[in-house]
């Protein structure tokens, strides 16, 4: 098993961590509707992705351990509910991760297929972002690339950063930290600096 | 024609009864509005089943009748409006039929696809309730699987008896009437004693 | 390149200019909402249609220029805001045009599919307002096709038309002229004669 398989796993609990954490704040919410959240949040931005590439079959199609990652994610979050909560910070970080981490693995996929670069920055920020799109949808919250911090666009310039390097023929690992380490920083710097996209009027 | 032919069929009427009614209910809707919630309800749910798994083409684009069962499904809705509001009980048994018929094929579809008994029972859940949850992302309400009584779970385990018998060679028509059985039954226990799914917190 | 291609590019770029309008006048929207939304009211549509049908590569995913168009709507759109807020007659005549030259392009494709002429109709009719629907339930808002005038109903007749002059073998460029002016009329009569389908009840 390639290192990159390992990633997408912890990304997978990562996200469904996030997302059933979302959905758990929500006063009367059950099992049920928080690992549903959880679970759409993990795979929702990666199976849009191959849905528009026709890159059958998805992955956590495929292969069952995505779906016990997901659970393993729902169950972790209730174990470490309070402490979760209280460092709101630290789950932030491990959404960051997430995103970072879907970013690189989805636009150099979108790439091996043989697309434009353009489109596979654009496929690469989807894969980390809308799968928290379709939570928000879902729990009528305003979908997270509309909020107040950098987020999307941290995507974008690391995609954009990917590219450039993988174009120069950097190593794939030196490229993956680089371009991943780009977003996390960008995302840390605009939380705690609260840097936002120029309000478009 | 098999007899899961007739099924579908039936299924997709019943469905679009149920969207059609919930979109009429809304003040103000007009017969477009109407007919294309009840279209959405009926053909939501296994059209994403359908292309998560890469299953084309889709079953309704390949068979008009299912548009026609669509229509049928409307124009029966505003036929009996009156009463189907009175007995709202009954509707709610429609779609508690269309419901255990939909996870039950949508499992078995998935299973013939060779995916692992776990996706399977995911994807005969989709299949029964996304339709639903299409439905109440485009009106504006809660989604159907976030509400009180138990719903998406008692697909789920429909799905799992499903797998479990049909691992013992357990005869298919039998299969079909125990564990869409389950569903109605659990749906009708669930909604009498308003059994819920534990809080999350 | 035949002229269809050019049309598609229109299309995309008037699209983009509508959606990005509507998200650019909700207030606290920053430049890459504004944009995203552009983006997503243009390629939802079609998207949606290519996935449902199976007809793999997507348009813009093989063709970055796509994007191009996209990115040109939204800039046009900054350029020419003050004029496109004060006509919002001829802002809704682009949405028109574009409505009219997607349903006609979408019923075209579907048919070359090998689609049943209804379902041709329906994907039709999908490629020209769906994205709209996307952008709508993203910013929270009443589905377009929900609204007051004519809207999806238009397509629809002017889809059921392109079908019936296309029987007759009757030249495409002169279909694609009747057709689409048969929407572009209902539309304009609708919006000032106030024009609505019959409400449900």
């Amino acid at each position: 098993m390639p290192i990159q398989y390992y990633f997408e796993i912890i990304g997978t609990v990562v996200f469904a961590i996030s997302g059933a954490l979302a959905a758990g704040e929500k006063s009367g919410q059950d099992w049920f509707g928080v690992t549903f959240v959880g679970f759409i949040t993990a795979i929702g931005g990666g199976s849009l992705r191959d849905m528009l590439l026709g890159s059958y079959p998805l992955v956590w199609i495929n292969d069952v351990n995505f779906i016990y990652a997901i659970i393993l994610g729902v169950v972790l979050m209730r174990l470490f509910y309070a402490s979760l909560q209280r460092y709101r910070r630290t789950l932030s970080l491990f959404d960051t991760m997430g995103i970072a981490l879907f970013t690189i693995l989805g636009t150099e996929k979108a790439l091996e297929f043989g697309v434009h670069p353009v489109v596979a920055a654009i496929m690469g920020m989807f894969s980390a972002v809308m799968g928290g799109v379709i939570r928000d949808t879902l729990t009528n919250s305003t979908p997270v690339i509309f909020r107040k911090e950098i987020y999307a666009t941290a995507c974008l310039a690391g995609a954009i950063l990917f590219l450039i390097l993988n174009y120069f023929d950097v190593h794939r690992t030196f490229n993956f930290l680089i371009s991943g380490g780009l977003i996390i920083t960008i995302r840390i710097l605009a939380v705690y600096n609260r840097w936002s996209i120029p309000k478009f009027k």
